[in-house]
């Protein structure tokens, strides 16, 4: 058995967290910790594991996390920046859920997330968690940066058409959007019910800090700087994502739908749906897959690509699993097989 | 393997059977039937089912039928009755998530259900699917006859008091709330999204044909007939049921929670909550848990029991499942061990 | 012209005040005051003003206050305690929308809100705002203490039955439930949209300080001492109370539906509904109406009166200008026209 | 008065019609048909209606409606085709809110509609019915074709750049949002609940019947064919568009902010926002208002335009009573003043 120790449980990702490594078959949660809410039963928090989880919040101390075999951060950003370092000393490996670790230009890093960036050498040594993309490195890895929940639905609606050199990289629109969840547990104005519920609009059409996490992987894919104009939007709902994704084909000939195929074959949570298709963001409640559909639209040059996730699984903890497996040579999909809730 | 069919799969009782039987460890999925869906593919009414289910939707048949160990009616009423009787000849076992079975008086059932009942018999013999209440009496059952979603609340919530004799069984109210996917599938103006979404109110305040189904449990809980007023109410959310439980106590000093902690100490699937708290719906969404809730409103003498579920779990599906256990020997709670997802 | 000022302009009461008073053909809003939000334009926190309310929030002082001839308060209990007697002193009249002057009692005021009253004198002035129960006196007030959301519903569905004698007045049981406005625009965890949507839940069962509200009003009615179990629930959506209440009756064959007609027939904001009706809370959407139903669940000597108000309206904003308009001898429904937004 | 008449009033843009024209101070309503409801009272079917609208509904005959200064005709594709001519023979003024006389390429209808056009005449002469393009040829007109709710937020917001030349006209990309309110009030399963609510998904990618429309209308605008991709999704609520527009700008430092505000100095009921802003649907619920933002993304060379509306409002009914109010030389905001309900 593995021992798994999450740091910052009490949010939404940890909770997510928690659900599916309870339920995960070679992982003991051996530790949780959380400064606010030391002493209180998890179950207290979170009801929907009276009876599963039997674990109360610590104080985060090396001791609880240094036996771990793996520790996940689901912190605000700059906590794993302080605490990984001592840790992965003392040989945990360590999967970052925020966004410490997920940019390699670290001058950049302190642009977007206002304050400096403690930790240069982890920060090189990171891995970048999509496995679609780097999972040989993931195996290997002593750090893995999990990306943000934009950034992974984005990034895998785009990539196809990069690697392929099928688009004019700089045409690149991604109009993205978000359930509530998103905005994480803390009380806030805007997220309230009767300020986010029957209601919707955009926000950060200025600049939101997941634009360089995603330019970046795009830049990756493409061998070459993009032009991305990113749009996120707030949905009246709790969970899942959809990116609505635009880009001029070079050739208008191509076979989109045989590139998205072949390119997500052996995937085991990218599906690749029927031609004409919607994804809908409620058929992956719940799960770690990712939906996409392909469209010509009549009578332009352009490729449209929807793509779908639960924000808070392939979207965060779901993925911070996957990657685990893949540290610890177990099965990708194990204790990830939950099927999407619906209704 | 157990060998499973489904009679009318595309309802939301349907899908979320496949979900639950498909992650089934010992059930092999062998027919799905449905007279409008005929040659569909499964996952194409239900993508959350993509990759899981690759089945298509066939007729009704008893061949394929009557090959199954069990089979599960998730049908209109008045279709079981049909069909059970051939099925259970051929040594199949039935499961009916219906209500053609529920109800002991044949007569009252033809009154509330506006049809004459035809099959006897098979009425007389059909067990109530109530594990908390019947749970030898399931194991050796031909026909389960599987409970509505707002009888398993209001039962589970009620029942301790009535068999402890502990209160006026004149004065049981129920005033009980369930989210939309209680009225199914069939495209009907009220349950569309702009007519229950931002609007609660009551329905079948005259009557409501869960009142005799429940009734007839509580009658027997109380070894006598009991005075119930059953008001069902609409809530703008897809699944859950909350039923809010009010008896006049005849002696105010009795310990209700002992009482219910005792009543359901080995229940696997009966959650007797802390003193003073609230049960959430949102705590068992996709599990089939029940969560109770005891309490003694400030200076009067009536008990208030809360009680949550899943009305597709507990409430349908979830405690079909339950009941297929016990009738198959296995394990009570396996395939239902699946956490509330939360948010 | 009314010269009108606001104190507390920033939650959902102070902006549905807002949106009435600035459609009030004989209201001129002079001042609108927010400590937190002095010097920011009304319409920057409150889009939907833009264009209409061109006033910015200032400090609550005196002068500006003085100098108006009625004086909302849209303030945490306590302010209007502090605030109003020096007002009144001018001769400004007050309308307060928190609870400082609602309970006769001020022990019981003291021990639900947690602190003393310091204004005693005011206090046994101030004039209850209920109109259907005290219109003439409210035509002579100085002070009004606007009643609270639940207490308007449950009030004015119970009233009719205990001024008739018509009912055990030890039975009365009001199962409310309530969209999040209520619960204001403070931000709190479990008013977030992904705490509160989808999800259902009572809450205060052991006792919510709108019971002893309730309880002073149904006294009078009974003309003794009523024994009240009042449960409210939280509903995922943003406006509208609905409150279902049961009491057994005395004598079964009464003409419950003559007995509402009659004693509301001249009430321009309470609508008796058809037998067998079951009101909507999006009926009255945005409106000052009270939309009541009247049953008689079968086969039990109880009644059920089923009542539904928007509780930014009737059940606050809307009352409070009702309230004015007696007042100040204008029309009582002036400014209170707007229908239902339905869908 | 006027005396106005409503053809299909048993749809979502019939109750708005009959809020509206119920409040509208110069309006008479004096016939409401449906064939499905004739008989039944108009308050019946909408219960937030009652003690507003006293009228049943009545069949669609000739001498009712030709009775009327104005026909609303707000029924399926096709119904006002049949019916319009004979009315305006008779010198009856029609606004069509469906789709009947909105292209002047009477095969593309047909393609698009998927029916032969049988009114050409009419269809050359209707004057489609954008106020803030076509004001003077509206107050004229017979016949208004009535724009769709989609059109109307994609057009008022993407040409001002067009009419300055200001962008690309073969970039223009509308991605386009709304609530389920659009879709109508047939039961259909897509817009249940239970479909619907916690849920997001695109429709129509491979075109949408508002496509030519728009297209016409940005021809127009540009004075050249113009290369559009336009993508509709569905968000989980009732009311509200929201359009994101995005067009690569010929010279990057050109005044966006100002251009907007100088198109529309003079607009009732467009709102220009102050840069940086992000216009929420809620901000115009129930109200006839387009709220419109402005932003340059970084380091892009593409405009984004935010644009609000109420689908039923300024999108169907507003927009309908507003065309009225120009026919009749009334002023063009008499019966539209009402300010969006928020929360």
């Amino acid at each position: 058995m593995i021992s798994a120790g999450i740091v910052g449980g009490t949010g939404y990702t940890g909770v997510e967290l928690l659900r599916l490594l309870a339920a995960h078959p070679s992982v003991a949660l051996s530790a949780i910790t959380s400064r606010g809410q030391a002493g209180t039963p998890v179950a207290d928090v979170f009801p929907n594991l009276r009876g599963v989880v039997d674990l109360a919040y610590t104080e985060p101390t090396q001791g609880t996390l240094g036996d771990c075999d793996v520790v996940f951060f689901a912190t605000p950003n700059g906590t794993a920046m302080e605490m990984a370092p001592a840790l992965i000393e003392q040989g945990v490996r360590v999967i970052d859920l925020g966004a410490d670790f997920r940019l390699r230009d670290l001058d950049e890093w302190a642009h977007w997330y206002g304050m400096p960036h403690t930790c240069a050498a982890l920060a090189a040594e990171a891995v970048y968690g999509l496995p679609e993309c780097h999972r040989e490195a993931i195996r290997a890895a002593r750090l893995v940066a999990n990306p943000g929940c934009y950034p992974t639905a984005v990034q895998l609606g785009l990539i196809p058409l990069l690697e392929a050199g099928a688009v004019d990289t700089q045409s690149l629109i991604a109009d993205a959007k978000s359930g509530a969840s998103g905005a994480g547990r803390q009380p806030r104005q805007h997220t309230l019910l009767c300020e986010a519920g029957e209601n919707f609009h955009a926000y950060g059409a200025s600049g939101h800090r997941h634009l360089p996490e995603i330019r970046q992987g795009l830049n990756d894919a493409a061998g070459k700087p993009v032009g991305l104009v990113f749009v996120p939007h707030l949905v009246p709902m709790i969970r899942g994502i959809h990116a609505t994704l635009y880009a001029r084909l070079l050739d208008p000939t191509i076979d989109l739908q045989g590139l998205y195929e072949q390119r997500y074959a052996n995937e085991p949570f990218v599906d690749v749906m029927p031609p004409g298709t919607h994804p809908e963001t409620r058929s992956v409640r719940g799960s770690n897959m990712v939906r996409i559909a392909v469209h010509r639209p009549e009578g332009s040059d352009y490729a449209l690509i929807l793509a779908v996730e639960d924000n808070l699984v392939k979207g965060a903890a779901g993925q911070a699993v996957q990657n685990m497996n893949l540290m610890f040579d177990l099965p990708e999909t194990m204790g990830l097989e939950s099927i999407g809730l619906l209704p």
